[in-house]
């Protein structure tokens, strides 16, 4: 079964005899290889918690960024491979910026959603002018947080441009446990606050190392502050509280 | 016989022994994997069903699109890659726009599907300037339902490029069935709410999933109100009265 | 021996070791899994039927075109990939109506299957400016019906471009039996009307479904009305009169 | 033996271990599936007769051209693929349009044999602007039968772009035995009209279907009519005269 | 197992069944098979200390460079492909120049790391403007050392792009050990001096050569004297002191 | 072995693992099946001597040309590819046209070998602006004659582009025992006329056929004349003294 | 082991799951088939020593050059593939004429090397504008010998763009013996007299045909002189003394 497969999938924009494009699922598997990223979305907010991966003590944590910030009211989780994630961000950047000149408003994070998309579903051996062109589907899953006209949202996009909108979303090597886990603690009324805690809870439950300040990034995007990264202070405290 | 036929669908455009285009096949089997569609003609207007797959509670089902505006008069139904079908769709509109623009008249349902097969049937390596060359065929298929001097039309494309108009007809993993059912059911002088209830009744039968408001989009073309997406109520009402 | 042959087509426009193109000749089968379509030519006018493949109660089949046509005077009939045959057909109308503007005089029926030949066998990897660059042979025969200063005539092009003027003939899955039944029957001094029915009744015999006026197309090119597709009506009324 | 060759010639110009270009030892292959053609040079004129092969009493054998008019003063006879050797007419057609225009004289037949041989050659995957690149060698054979300065004359071109002048020679299927007839009958005093009736005999041994007015084609060069095609009626009276 | 991966990873930038990308995983070998450099950052600035492969007595040890100053304030130690590292280097001593002459004030080691990165990550087919398109990851890891703003820093960079501040970092063959001693031997309150002996001591552990002042590079950056390079006697006067 | 070498040769322009370019290889052995020449330097003058392979009576020997002339004072003589060689000989023709109109001098012959080395090696995948790109080495072998400032001189070239001074070379089919016979004949004080007789003596003794005033083309270069075909007059009296 | 290599080295810039780049490394091997040369370098200039592959006394050794002058101050001794190494040679000489033209001095002979390393490490599938791009590495090494302001130098490039200042070095085919020999025989205050003698005497040892004035090339560099090749008496003088 798994030889017969390598017969088609070479081709890199290629259906396979079942229907399928088989590059665009094995990239889908690279982001099953990432650090888990965790996203909730609630009336009050949207929180953001990454897992960052230290793999020395010698390394400088806080030049891990797994969380970007696109536009003042957009934050971005990534998981999967980093320099793919990096095309990405810069093209939300770009739209973002380009709307607001353009239209003197800012963004809808839908509509940013579906410009990284255009971008994502752009790969083959077409040599179009955007000078994006890529040889393969891109290996990152994107969670986009935000807050515009219709209150705080959260979307996720993956390899295939898919983007759809979630309540919570949990991606990379612990997103089966933990979309499991989010399925079972969400509920409509919860407070950025619960959210926070949630996040971090099931966070420490699916990360092989023990969580701590140093190894986790967490990012609430709120309608008063927008985009607000916690300090290793901030960190330490909410960890405390986690059973 | 399955590996004998992979040593001649490599090449993307290529005929097999057998004078057939693998690739085209393969493609037609990626709608085998889509998700399910029904459109039905009557003389009062066309109706447009569609299962939508809600893979997690946390899910926003209402930023899943299967049925698009195409123009004001025209509406597309797809089922397949999602990626390509927006390239059709950003196609037909295109199209729509430009006809509008130089002839001051609505395009035909007709000539709208005939634009979008140009460019289904485009693939391959040549490299022409229209910046649209796909290296496979498109993996998707397409229901036109739209409402022009003819009145209610019903076209279907195929990933072959081939458009054919239909009284009724069905698409995606649950095709095979639900085609069945509609010739059965069908008869000219239905009317748009039977059309409706027909349509629903069949995806119930077909989909995996309890069909509920949440899970189904359902669109009508009438001579009168063009483009209406029945909103969250009216599905819960029609879904009500199915048995 | 099948092996031994995959061995040398890939390349689309390659030598096999007895120095045979493998693509034309698999193209040319690509026409065996076509619709039958008949010409045949009179003293009095030409005329073409085809079969059409209703594969379901629902389709509409006013919109499955087989015969097309080119200008006022030349009407094609085709069978094998319909995709393909649309570029070819294309280029018929161009050159007719580019050598009616040069000259001011109707091209000749075979000018008009020459004018096609040379893009049919303009496939392979050369980048030529015309736009119209394919990687594989076209996968269509060609019947090139029309009415010029010589009178009615009747022209073949198979995917080699290899194009021919023939008395009477027949393309497509029935072409063999239908062929040979032509042999038979045709004589120098046909009428149109005996033609109809020859061409019709070999038609019924080579079809697999029942033939109807729903699954049948006729036209006839003569010199005075030219171009005349049969109405739904018109056909009813022949078919009744075939054993 | 066999399928070590396989290895090599897929690179369509690339050597084999043996120093061998097989694409090209493959395309004479394909001249060996070809029509048979005999062309003659006496001191009196040049002859070439070659066959035409009618698959169907419903084809219109006038329609079947093997030997055509390049200049007033050259005939080619060719035999293979006859798509290609279009593209060789064409070529010598306009070369010898040029020679006269640029030099006011005719081209002499080894210049024309020369500018073809020149396209012949280029095939490999150069692209350069002359729009003539080929992926593979021509596969047809061409005869040039002129009269020019030093009199009638007869080249022969294979699909390696050798060019050779003949006093008799026979090329296509029959070409094996046809060119063992021609060393036995020719000698240098042979009248033009000897050469007709041996060229006819030899073709009438090697053909498959019997010889008659319809399915062979005659053409003479000499210095006061230039190029003259048999009509039905002078074929008709030659073919009587022999054995 | 060895094998099945061989067949993914000859498309350069294709993704494997499990989404990994093998080039780069390969390029990240090349970096082992190359000689061992070591950086320590302290307060008072950093040292790197690279080792020199002395294959022959009858070489100049001078003209091996392993370390280069990039800017004034920022050096980089490489290993793997030396050819590679050329093309990294230039890039980074351009952005550093740019930077300087567009803003005036000199460029920050991170964003000299970001800039070199950007390069990293565009290998595959893609054909950009840039004239740095690599048809593989570029197999070479950089450390960068520099003094800016925030004082003395230490970036690592893989062939993946990927960077990360380090605190002390051993890449090249003997990395593996060498990193795991860093990790016993360093504090956060080091001297310069104690980094440098350190530094040493653990390369003489890991070289297979005896350490000597000929075959090794050692290079410190302090906010005083920037980039400063070991002078011969300075080196043997260090190496006296190690163990 | 002989299955190892295909599996690097493919690559027209790869090394093998022995560090070997087999195309270029397999290129020489293309001349191992040409036609044998010869060339022998004196004091005198130069000789060429080649055999034309006549391979039926019908042929007209004097159109098949083994030995040309580049300029007034350069003739060459070509073995392997005819075709290749072409474009070899007009390559040196369009350098010494130029040497002469820029310099108002005659190119010497040894600068004639090294502009038709040059075209040589650049066979690959280069695109360069010259147009003479080649996917595949030249299969030809070259030996240049002329007499300039130095007086008569004889160059070789081979498919390598490697192009050597001899007093005496033998290329072609022939070529192992030719060159051994050279060996022995050859002395620096033969007179041209010597010459001429140890070349046909020697042609002689490779040919298959038997050695006549037809099948052997002979060119000197002397001071006085230069370039000096051999009539067949000439060619029957010096083959008659030949033992 | 070997068969496995295959798998990878195919493309030919592309890491094998070592890390290693294959053709490079056959690169290498091509060089250890050519010519031996040996350079040493002392305090009163440079001596470089080539052996001269002499396969026929028919041959004129004076045009097989391996010494050649890059610019007055600058000499080259190549090794292995002589096409390639006359595009290194080539660069060479433009790079020292632009910089005399440019800068108004000579070029350093470590700029030279550094120069045509550019060249040499830009194989692989870019197209630069430079024209020079190579689908593989080239299949030379070069011994640069020349006197700059630091006073004598050699320096030695391998295939890989690596190059390195060496007191003394021999390369090709007998290579490792010679720098053995090399390694016994030199000394920092070693005359250029003995060094000559060294040279021709190791030459001596690996070549396999008896050293003569005939098949070998002594060129010394000094600061008086330059650029002197010795002539055959020179030679025949300096042999003589050889044991």
């Amino acid at each position: 079964m798994f030889l017969t497969r390598s017969e088609y999938d070479r081709g890199v924009n290629t259906f396979s005899p079942e229907g399928r494009l088989f590059q665009v699922e094995y990239a889908i598997e690279a982001i099953k290889l990432g650090s888990t990223a965790i996203g909730i979305c609630t009336s009050e907010g949207v929180v953001l918690a990454v897992e960052k991966r230290i793999t020395s003590p010698l390394m400088e944590p806080t030049t891990i960024e797994k969380i970007v910030e696109v536009d003042r009211h957009i934050a971005c989780a990534v998981s999967g491979l980093m320099a793919d994630s990096r095309t990405l961000v810069e093209r939300a950047r770009v739209e973002c910026q380009n709307h607001w000149f353009v239209y003197n408003e800012r963004m809808s994070v839908e509509s940013c959603a579906q410009a990284v998309s255009n971008l994502a579903i752009q790969f083959g051996d077409s040599d179009d002018d955007s000078g994006t062109a890529m040889s393969r589907p891109f290996g990152v899953a994107v969670m986009f947080a935000g807050i515009d006209e219709k209150g705080p949202q959260l979307f996720h996009m993956d390899p295939s441009g898919t983007f759809v909108q979630y309540d919570a979303k949990a991606i990379g090597s612990g997103s089966e446990g933990a979309q499991q886990s989010l399925k079972e603690v969400y509920h409509k009324s919860m407070t950025l606050k619960e959210a926070i805690k949630s996040a971090l809870t099931i966070l420490k439950q699916v990360m092989e190392e023990k969580l701590s300040a140093n190894n986790v990034e967490v990012v609430t995007m709120t309608p008063g502050e927008l985009f607000h990264m916690f300090t290793r202070e901030q960190l330490a405290e909410v960890i405390q509280d986690i059973p």
